[in-house]
């Protein structure tokens, strides 16, 4: 059996049976945005990785290296957000081609250096080594958080309100331009997906004032991403396809995309956003965050308890469905 | 400027440069075997990571993935015991292609378990993803110390003895033997290079005991690694030749190597003992510690002060000059 067959969640579901931690200390292993371990009195540790390769993840020619670094470091700072911590400190180990120019490698670690500053992490070291075919940049950022305001995916209950922050499908927009040779750096959906905003500031706000009752960031897209909350939350979710938060950019040009209109914002990928349920009562309490804030927390929908699975209802009221396939195609 | 021409170190140094942590719990951020962050109380935390990567670090022709897993880890277990530390927890992020067998991937992470257990350290998550070409293992190792009781590279004084743990140069020449594929697994050896014993327990004592004064594992080869505490101390060093532990299978297959029977315990690199430099009259502690764990500790020099870089001593009592160049070629 390859690897492919197994598909990347059931790969990791393995490996987390092969290598389980018995260590008490550890609250969260393998399985929610970053793993949570005690540190005592009340503080927990967070850690969480993510490995970007080159031709993968990224391509050198649609990014600046200070853009991409920036980048690096933030889908890590998004997992730490994701469960309402602070981001302390990070390594990173850099495979490069022997000839890449230094004037590359010093603008990709001003990309992190930059981002780091800005949320308060510092780095603590990391690794070099040569590589034979393209960059690899693998980053470590630990975080702290009180372990009483940790948000997982398992927290959602029948009956809460789904909310996400921001605007969904920018990103897969901005890729899908890119590729089509179609903007600039300087296109709004190409900028969201080049230099995605972790929502640090909303993760902990929401987590302190426990009005969240599960979080955790949009990487894989919204319908993907929202079934690990249903998977670890044994709940099911409906989601209201006209109540998605879509940018001005994505509705001027997503109707002249191939395909369904709402695929980039169900199942594009990359929005960093959060993705987070709430009970009924902290409405008011979520809406004056977003105010503060300045960042739209907009609810989509409703978790559900008898109905398990995900059911998005069409402008018409009806139940739609989710063409399966396709974005990464067009 | 390729990067190829700083060489890994002058990358490191500009790297520390740019992005330099302000952050005043680091104790210790880029520059030695692992990072030290205070904890408080007494305490810190110890951060360590290594990128692996297949054709550059190793080749799995001649590795089980049981013990390429389990090396993976070594590798880093072997930083945290070259602070005096004890490891916790990690992280591992693996790209690998898609037509990967299942049983490999299991069996990589078996070996990294398996040696995890031994030494106290928990798996708290990872990322997976597709490779292109050939396998990436990267490796975040969380440690802990007492921070009065860590061990650094800028530690050795004038006068001090330098020792090392084990015996040196048999992962170097059992490289050679398998890329001459003259040795199967279980030559002596060939097992030195795929299943190097990361040195905790000695590591822990000497930290503990406050016998050593300056320490760090060798990984790049002893001469080279020996530089490092030479530079970060601010001293030189006198070192014998013929006081070089060599193992028995050393002395039966080194003389029928090319080149200098020395090189490869100088500078073959990948042994994974520890280097460490002790005051004089810590030398019956240091005898004790070796007896009770019964490990070779073998004096192989002495700090110097006012005369700066590494001399090499030879059987004559002469100076001897060390090659330079060589061993990776033969």
């Amino acid at each position: 059996m390859q690897i492919k067959s197994l598909g990347e969640f059931g790969l990791i579901s393995r490996i987390a049976r092969i290598a389980a931690a018995a260590d008490p200390l550890v609250v969260k292993a393998i399985g929610d945005d970053a793993a949570v371990v005690s540190l005592g009195r009340g503080r927990c540790l967070l850690m969480t990785t993510d490995l970007l390769k080159e031709g993968i993840h990224f391509k050198t020619a649609f990014s600046s290296p200070f853009l991409l670094g920036k980048k690096c470091l933030s889908v890590n700072l998004s997992d730490i957000a994701a469960m309402g911590g602070e981001p302390t400190y990070y390594v990173v180990s850099l495979a490069a081609p022997p000839e890449t120019p230094y004037g590359f490698v010093r603008d990709l670690y001003r990309g992190m250096a930059a981002q780091a500053r800005r949320f308060g992490a510092s780095l603590l070291g990391g690794d070099t080594t040569a590589s034979q075919d393209g960059l690899v940049v693998s980053i470590t950022l630990l975080g702290k958080a009180r372990q009483a305001q940790v948000l997982y995916r398992h927290g959602a209950r029948p009956g809460e309100l789904v909310y996400v922050t921001g605007t969904l499908g920018d990103s897969a927009l901005g890729l899908a331009l890119l590729h089509g040779g179609r903007a600039g750096p300087h296109n709004r959906l190409v900028r969201r997906h080049l230099d995605p905003q972790p929502r640090l500031a909303a993760g902990q706000v929401l987590a302190r004032t426990h009005a969240a009752s599960a979080m955790m960031d949009i990487s894989d897209g919204l319908a993907g991403d929202l079934r690990h909350i249903m998977e670890q939350s044994g709940v099911g979710a409906r989601i209201f396809l006209d109540r998605l938060p879509l940018s001005a950019a994505y509705r001027t040009y997503c109707p002249a995309c191939a395909g369904n209109f709402y695929l980039p914002a169900l199942g594009g990928g990359e929005d960093y956003e959060l993705l987070f349920t709430a009970p009924a009562e902290k409405e008011k309490t979520v809406r004056l965050i977003s105010k503060r804030l300045g960042l739209p927390m907009t609810c989509i929908g409703r978790i559900t308890g008898k109905r398990p699975g995900l059911t998005l209802i069409g402008s018409d009221g009806k139940p739609a469905r989710l063409p399966e396939a396709g974005f990464r195609h067009f």
